[in-house]
């Protein structure tokens, strides 16, 4: 973990160099010698750079971020070389000697690193300049049988395996923070909305067990892209594979990855796993906006549900009474983004033909920044959950508004033998007859006249009102997976069970 | 299947009739006796319906076609509710047989089953209706513990096994029209393209095989989703389930769903699955966008790399000549419309509270819509596919245009000890060299006068012919996944044996 | 307007026949005699129609409902034709008489004319079929000069017109309903919310105010976008114009459009007015959204501001005491189906090559969808708002909460000298001072206390208490625009006097 | 012009601060005292910021791009309060100087300003903090009677003011570009693609000249979004105006906007204006690919009809012949980047209650995304037009391919009295007849005989030859718009015309 850190440390400082490039120097660049790309002998005579093309087609101010993925695949495609004898020993050696030292360097310098130059274009590019420039002949073997069209497809799914398995970091933290909430706070009795009016009451925790279960859903789509899209696209090179003895099993087992991929073409082609992970992210967000949604309105004077922790709200710079929610206001909003960033890339793809094409390129770009506004999302909101309260007697001074009860009313005459839809009616008949006033309120007069009226007439004795008020009825649920007492209870069970082993919240 | 075929014609022939609803009986409507909902005992005096209200509220136009579902759902309900001893064994015998009566009626008189009444809103109270008309009491005590909140999460789930199982026959049947299509012209030596750009030798059928990985990918989306979303709804009530003793295992077991969804009100708030669904009808529109193109561009006379029946291209009204690929434009362009249906339902989700709310309703309208658009789009692909042909000559006489063979030329001198970035200047230069004509056309000489001036003397004899010309180079292809003759063999021969047991395209 | 209801109703009956044929009767088709197209000869020999491709490639079932901008565009065009000579005066008549009659017949008909013919693909063919069945020589001719791409782009572009007209009465029955209920209850002092947390005291009416400038932005779109796209595509051809001496003018002038478009290139190839007037109606559907959002919430039992008509609100299924603002959630959760639409017009478009490409077909199928729904939308909102009633006890009975008159506060002391930023942290402190209670309850000593020890010891006298509570500040704003008594009158006014002349509302 | 890109440089490397902030800095900076915001007397104890909310909630890495829009609004409100008396002349001076000297600091310092603090969020907060610690007491001042919910409403205007200046510019220097290039090389023949089939003969010219016309409505929904949303929102105040005497069309004319905005809550709650120009922008970007999609095709080897500069194409990593149009491949790709932010801000917008959210805070981030993609995809745009040849020989060799001529020959029968459906039909005979020879191959006897057996024998004689030709063709167009010679001409013309007073192209 702390590995990808370092890395989206350096990636982060990397890009203010190139926004200094693509504002400060580009000028000056353009009557400069620019570095020359590992293949190219000599320009053709005429022809000059222009600094806004360079600019244009770049991706190394995004795509650096890849650095450490970009020379684990070369390691294992140097390892592959060497292994089918298109390489020496010494080659192999010089080579992984050299991209060690590489990495060592950008670990520490980051976007200082004097390997990064922005008209090598790309990761892929500036680390195999600077292995030639380190060991010569060596270096320029690496990239035997490779194009850059299979090695980003590589370091793609190399980086969304690494993303996949902090995303899970996040959402266990994120589970934790809610499981414990639900621990101290889960059997407040509260109402639940349907159409955000009252509906039947429930525990407090049978809520929050509903948003563990979605965003665990969520975080299940993660395995499944990973799944349908882990083979190996190393040993495609640029579209049609290659006619020298590569051994794609060898890279495929050395990364960790399934399969060759079976089609060149496609493996060149297809940016499947992106658009995968896009969508598990935009589906994360969208969860992620209705349960902000739902709290924002919790905390409404109005509702008064809920507290959070002053850090996480802000003030007004006008009115000096405010103090909003504008964390998760934030969450709900970036939804937005991550919706965006998915369209982005499906409009990407959409009509081009097949083989890579340079607009693929953008797909890093998209992702990377779904990736970090989820990721920050579900930072926030596990602090945000660690301090957040429900207010039991708010909730409960408005409990007895709104008929929660009338449900279990009806499944009461139920039990006593009346066709629910029977039932129903009475039920709905005893509701305008008590107005404003809880149904409890109304004598069994009352309730056996409605019954009879209804050709019900033993319908209804004393018992009634066992099945009648809130508190009554969130222990009378017994359905599976009901959101009162001991579907809550269940649901808790099961929850700290799986996550006996490993108790610890990353945070 | 013919099931679904004749669940789909009656839901269109159903969709008529609300139109004429709309239009012409809504006034009349509103003056004459609406049908009470079944639950409503009387209507609150002095509250009148307001048609446009009726029509607006109204989901009856398209779920409909959930009718088999929905029955099938409540069968298994209600069996399940004489198990636990909330209704007796005559009470189920009349609902089954009521709702087998139900089911037979309407798949005789489709929209035209005097059921249908849009006052009622949904397929849940038409059906529920009139097997109360039918049955009496028992039907008034289907209900039981059910809520449409779980009724219709359930009809959803039912419908897309269903979808997702008539789209594996769609895609088969495209797969089968491909393999078909490999078989004979697949050995056809043309060029591939990077950037729309000649970049290797490969064989036709290479890129045949790199379209069925791409849709299996797609097809594998589906199998996916269906894991994620598989426990069963049913038994959740309209939120907080039900206090009567409903035991949820039972209909899961019927309707061979998973596991009792664990959160009532997660399963009565979510609509993933019909998202999940949406998304994989995206990607396969997606790639039919790109199948569609590519095959666009090799119709045009400039390529003329293929043909196909004139069945599937049209005429001009005022252009005499035109034969014109309409239907590969029209799978192009309606990639658009799946995008827009993923985005209806990702806007619909964002920001909702949680519980049933009402937007939900909207998921049936753009999911069947994505659904059949893209069904449409994979039989048309497989009749397109049916009736190809690529145009052997017309590729051949072009063959030795763009140097396809630049980077065998590169990879043979790798053989010969060259490291590759050097190969890569050296045959960078011959291509100047070479201009216009193949580099076959280059003597000896130049070649090995190439390879000296690079400080590799000793590179290149007489053997570089072997590995010039496309014809060579497709035989030559070793990496496995290749797109010359090797990669395109193996990977046929994997399709093939997956549909040996299975060979009839279904159409 | 009678007329474009007249045919929408017709168009909607037609969609029933295309649904009728799409499956009932094209296997039947497919060993008929198809109907040719006009301009088809003789078939190519050997070749057959696919009913899957007729029904694939044709947009009869939804284009049909342009027949009326059809006819008039082609009697422009014929008028024009008689003009510049390339048709006889009995020529004209024969065609005006001719598509008279017809546009009679469907009117009269709608689907079950007899001239639509699912193999005529489109309405324009079946229209010119019938003419020349009626007619023909004279109705061979209509054709001169033209193609389906300029006569499409111009019925799109008179339809859109009409569509403009529509939705601003629309609009116009939306404000006529919000002003009458800002007459009615506008002056109740209530809170207004900023991050859903109370701000400032407002009167409801300045909130309706809000919602009719909004909705108003939306509407200008619509002038905006006639505008932009008003110039006359007939006479464009197929791509390149015509050797023909057709007179662009003319037909423009008749046809009420704008100059002739000046590129018959892009006249053809061109979506953008159908893709301007989709984002219109995306963004009438936004603030719709956000409207049904506000009362929504509005409704809730905890806020209780507001009531709507019974009629407007729906029963549970199971919980009998429910009153659901379903209206309200479907124009919320519609809003997806709006932005849907935009994505699929604007996804439909991205990177397909210029002059006319089937994919523009499918613009109709989408714009229409949008159409209705926001029409639909626009109109239920307007019955919404009609019966609506602001609940004043209620709202007056939490009015001291949330102390909605600190800025006030903070102003009144900027009148006395103390500069704002003081001001703020002044009124701040007073606030966690008062704590529950309202500001109002502090005696003089506080707040001077609280001035001195900001160093403002002269701020704060007795006339500090004329700036406290909410019916004070409604009364103290003074800001043009503002949302207390004074902004709300003078705009509410303005309204008033800008639908003086023409009161009715048209429901 | 300068102003900006300074400011957009100065943004550029803000970002690089506050990404060093995100990463390095941010532990220390929770152990550090932070910047209270001007109005915090005090932290309310115990309370503790986290860092992580601060850098969620922080807008400064991406607002600073609006300095001088906020010191210019900033200004113009002073100047107001010092007009109704609010404030003193010399309080008026103090700002005056301050906000001149602020500005001259981030203009020179940029970035590294010291007034940038994370933890003041914004761009609003740092420069009132600035101006309070420069000038004391007539910076506590400024704020009065203003909120930064007004106030950022305002900059965004002035910002988009800006930013549709810049655009015009780039399209103007792409006009000019095409313009230059259509003179050159306009009068060439070729042949127009409807369906990409070759449909009728035009020049090169007229395919150029619609592009213009594409861009320049694209260009024209600038004008058309500020004229919608050009009232001044300054003045609103937090959500309901203010208490004191502000004077809001003082300001409204000192800040060059329209009338105050008619509701201070609409003003506030409202991003229309990001929206509109992003759709600009996405409609910008559409037409944009879809002239990079026609020329990546053009440019293929198939077609050849076109050159570019090769400063504009890149090569391969692996593939030593390559040459490719990267830079067009990146301009069609990036549309999906552009559409995706469009979304993104529709998605923000959806379902969220009126007055200020801070969801709205994210527009600026899309917003400036979807600008400066778009804006650098038109200078690309320009360059490349400015280096492109269209290929003469190459596309005269097959211009007698595709019966370019067949349409002209059905409007020579017109001419002779032939029914135009008549005359498609013979023309479509003779097509099949010429097969793959031009129709002029066919001799007079051919062309009378098929005229015969359509019942029109005289239809055809010598003539007929000079209408026959892509070369006779292109001159032979008559109707205003036309593809030929004339109808180029005459839009060269105006458009020539149009910049005639302004021929400097901007590069």
């Amino acid at each position: 973990m702390r590995g990808l850190r370092r890395r989206r440390r350096s990636y982060e400082k990397l890009q203010k160099n190139q926004h200094r490039q693509r504002n400060g120097t580009l000028s000056a660049m353009s009557n400069s010698n620019l570095t020359a790309k590992p293949w190219e002998h000599a320009k053709t005579s005429g022809s000059e750079a222009d600094p806004l093309a360079i600019r244009f087609v770049e991706s190394l101010s995004y795509d650096r971020r890849l650095y450490r993925h970009d020379i684990r695949g070369s390691i294992a495609h140097a390892r592959m070389l060497k292994q089918v004898g298109l390489i020496a020993k010494a080659d192999l050696n010089a080579i992984e000697h050299g991209l060690a030292e590489i990495m060592g360097e950008i670990d520490q310098q980051g976007d200082a690193w004097t390997g990064w130059k922005i008209e090598l274009e790309d990761v892929h590019m500036c680390l195999e300049a600077a292995l030639i420039a380190k060991i010569g002949d060596p270096g320029r073997k690496l990239h035997t049988g490779r194009s850059r069209n299979d090695q980003v497809a590589l370091d793609l799914k190399l980086w969304i395996a690494d993303a996949a398995e902090q995303l899970r970091g996040k959402f266990k933290a994120l589970f934790l923070a809610l499981i414990a909430l639900a621990k101290r706070d889960g059997n407040i009795v509260m109402p639940s909305y349907t159409h955000l009016q009252r509906a039947q009451p429930i525990v407090a925790g049978a809520e929050i067990m509903a948003w563990l279960t979605a965003f665990d859903r969520a975080r299940h789509r993660l395995d499944a892209l990973l799944h349908i899209n882990r083979n190996n696209p190393l040993g495609s090179g640029a579209i049609a594979g290659s006619a020298l003895p590569l051994d794609r099993d060898v890279t495929a087992f050395t990364l960790d990855l399934g399969e060759p991929s079976p089609s060149s073409i496609d493996a060149t082609a297809s940016r499947d796993v992106a658009i995968d992970l896009a969508y598990a992210l935009s589906m994360t967000a969208m969860w992620l906006s209705r349960w902000a949604e739902q709290w924002i309105i919790y905390l409404s004077s109005e509702f008064g549900f809920l507290t959070i922790g002053e850090a996480y709200t802000t003030g007004s710079s006008m009115m000096p009474q405010k103090r909003n929610p504008d964390m998760l206001e934030l969450i709900r909003g970036r939804c937005g983004n991550a919706y965006g960033h998915l369209v982005g890339l499906l409009t990407m793809c959409k009509g081009i033909t097949i083989g890579y094409n340079r607009d693929l390129q953008e797909d890093k770009r998209q992702l990377f920044a779904a990736y970090d506004m989820v990721c920050d999302s579900l930072d926030m909101a596990a602090r945000i959950v660690a301090t957040a309260k429900f207010q039991e007697d708010r909730i409960a001074s408005t409990l007895d508004r709104g008929h929660l009860d009338a449900t279990a009313l009806a499944e009461y005459l139920v039990t006593r033998g009346v066709p629910f839809r029977t039932a129903h009616q009475i039920v709905g008949k005893l509701v305008r007859q008590a107005g404003d006033k809880p149904l409890s309120s109304l004598d069994l007069q009352a309730f056996q006249t409605a019954c009879q009226e209804a050709g019900q007439p033993a319908a209804c004795d004393q018992t009634v009102y066992d099945w009648l008020s809130a508190s009554n009825v969130v222990r009378r649920y017994q359905s599976r997976g009901n959101a009162g007492v001991t579907g809550f209870q269940e649901q808790l069970a099961a929850w700290e069970q799986r996550f006996a082993a490993a108790p610890q919240a990353r945070p």
